[in-house]
């Protein structure tokens, strides 16, 4: 709305082909004159990503698997759009001076190509986990050196930034992550222990992918963004802290030093955090259904419970140990959901995997605090390795 | 907490001795170094005014009573602190320069020395609904011309204005109002019309005046709040709205262009929207217990009723002609209220009465725009006038 620059803003998406992607895409091409698309970068989905690239008139578009790389050449024939694959076409990508990026590749494959955006400088849309998860000192160093601008797209988070531009960051008292609290919210701790995987997998608000919503289902996804947080926001443990809120319309909630609270509420659409780091410092004008609280009705909190779910227990004591201990408790979450994907490990057993692999690593003097985005890693590569080694049946294929 | 000047906050408190001024006091009590206090001004309650002089160490104490003079003065003999007493020295007092003004002086008496404070410039923290509901327009022209900044303390504006600072002014799609919904929220229709005072002064969260509570009972009350919320964010009614919230936890919401939600929450606590413009533009530390959502458990919401609460429409209409109409139907509401304390009105009533002066203001062309606070002052006298001569019975004494 004010003041939006008559220039368009140049714009790259890591990750177009995704979720997150998508609903980037649809809100570029609500208001195409506003975007000059640089690059758009994608997993293994070729015919999407080259559908993507010409809708957005991308100069360049690149996909992750090396092997994709004549099938996308193909599609985008006589197009104009130049053609790239593999991972350091991603990172050249990342790396071409735009105003802003969205870095939407998930998993520790978005940790290259994201930090060389970052390196860049500009704004930087973060949607992949790891980055803070795995590697957050280093990354937000960087971002600092560079002077690159983090803009967090978990609702969570998103919310809690607005609701931080009403004062100052030492005038924060405590900033609150909402968590629906997943499908066993209600469940006793001896039911939640037996659970099987299509138990977990059912998440009661967000429709999302199988890992996140096993972490879901365990807090761990609230663990690892109390980590994403005190990254973001400067903020350690003392100041963080989580509530159940099984509606999940109320996402993030600051408490100031005066006693006054405000929150950041959204409609369940990815569009609306999204739509925020899009337009910011101005805000977009989107056709998102507006949120209608007298029609949601009511709202319910109530205390995360850590003896239920441990792994909120074990996120927050690795956060308060920093170090290494994140990406050490990540890492192993990983393989510990995979494995229970498998039914190689019982849903009690997810948190008592990550709690061995912690205790392992800090035994073999590993969780030390990664000194770079390279070294972070190597310590999630080892942790992986720890974890596999401490199964009791292999799996199949780690996520 | 930050930027927190040295040198201390000049602050002068206009109605001291009432609930607002108490909170203020105790706020102004808890870090006496940070103000120096100028003035303290009250109605006619000498011994508390005095007694607030002296903790304050005040330079001037006012009464409003010129009868009240000499056992002010008494009672502040030796103390060093000035004293005086009548209009005039009410609004001299209000108009001696300071950083910070408390207008927390009830009803029209609060006009003219609030006028005055914001003539002179500087923080006017404003508690007196008469000022934007009565002479909002000249109100508002005269803060401009000064270049006072007016902070709202009732507590849904002071929520809405912390949940603005999450964007612009022209990025606002909605602001919204809770309203507990009183007493008779549940009623129905009829039940409501034959209400009798003994049912509207039991107000489900909050404790005030008798007055407000009967316009919380009618929804009056958010209406004129609908009004000041015009004026003090200037927004037209098409991006005004009501929400009905009985536990009065939220209480003010922001929607944005983008789909984003902001909204104000706090703790039934007035110290912490005087605070909030105690300590404006930083945040002051208070000891007020912190708002606990898990222990609220459940927040509600449900439309506003105007065919129950027709007050609400009223004034919605009134609002919406603009001119002398809310200044007329302030005046109306206020006799109306009085007949029905007194039994000389039903419930239902109350509306009609509103109505009946607005349309009888309409016909003898009253209704114009009050050009200044004195032009609107008048008018006020002209619509309780026709109000009282409206009543089939006369009341004893207006409120």
């Amino acid at each position: 709305m004010t003041e939006i620059s008559s220039t368009p803003r140049s714009v790259t998406v890591l990750g177009v082909t995704g979720s997150i992607g998508r609903s980037t895409v649809d809100l570029l091409l609500a208001e195409p004159h506003r975007y000059d698309v640089e690059a758009v970068v994608s997993g293994n989905d070729v015919t999407a990503l080259a559908n993507n690239a010409k809708q957005l008139k991308a100069k360049l578009a690149v996909v992750a698997d090396p092997a994709k790389y004549q099938a996308l050449k193909d599609l985008l024939a006589g197009s104009g759009i130049e053609v790239a694959a593999g991972d350091d076409a991603m990172a050249e990508a990342a790396s071409r001076p735009v105003d802003w990026t969205m870095g939407a590749i998930a998993g520790t494959a978005g940790l290259r190509p994201t930090i060389a955006a970052v390196r860049r400088g500009g704004m930087i849309a973060l949607a992949n986990k790891e980055c803070l998860v795995c590697a957050g000192d280093a990354f937000m160093r960087e971002a600092e050196e560079s002077g690159a601008e983090v803009l967090p797209v978990d609702s969570e988070h998103n919310a809690i930034c607005q609701a931080l531009m009403a004062g100052k960051a030492d005038e924060v008292s405590k900033i609150i992550l909402t968590a629906s609290g997943g499908p066993f919210r209600t469940w006793s701790k001896e039911d939640i222990a037996r659970a099987k995987p299509e138990n977990a997998l059912k998440h009661p608000t967000w429709s999302m992918g199988r890992k996140v919503t096993i972490d879901s289902a365990s807090l761990m996804n609230k663990g690892l963004e109390l980590i994403e947080a005190h990254h973001l926001f400067k903020v350690g443990l003392d100041k963080l802290d989580v509530l159940v809120h099984p509606q999940s319309v109320v996402h993030g909630i600051v408490n100031w030093s005066d006693g006054s609270v405000v929150a950041g509420l959204a409609p369940a659409d990815m569009r609306v955090p999204i739509a925020h780091c899009l337009g910011w410092p101005v805000r977009l004008s989107t056709h998102v259904t507006p949120l209608d609280l007298a029609k949601v009705g009511t709202l319910t909190f109530e205390p995360a419970d850590e003896d239920r779910f441990p792994a909120l227990r074990l996120a927050k004591a690795a956060l308060a140990e920093g170090g290494g201990a994140p990406t050490v408790l990540n890492a192993a979450n990983e393989i510990a959901v995979a494995a229970f994907l498998e039914h190689g490990l019982d849903f009690s057993g997810i948190p008592a995997l990550v709690e061995t692999v912690l205790d392992k690593a800090k035994g073999e003097g590993l969780v030390r605090a990664p000194q770079s985005v390279e070294d972070a890693l190597n310590l999630d590569r080892e942790a992986r390795r720890i974890a596999l080694a401490s199964l009791k049946r292999p799996i199949a294929h780690a996520i």
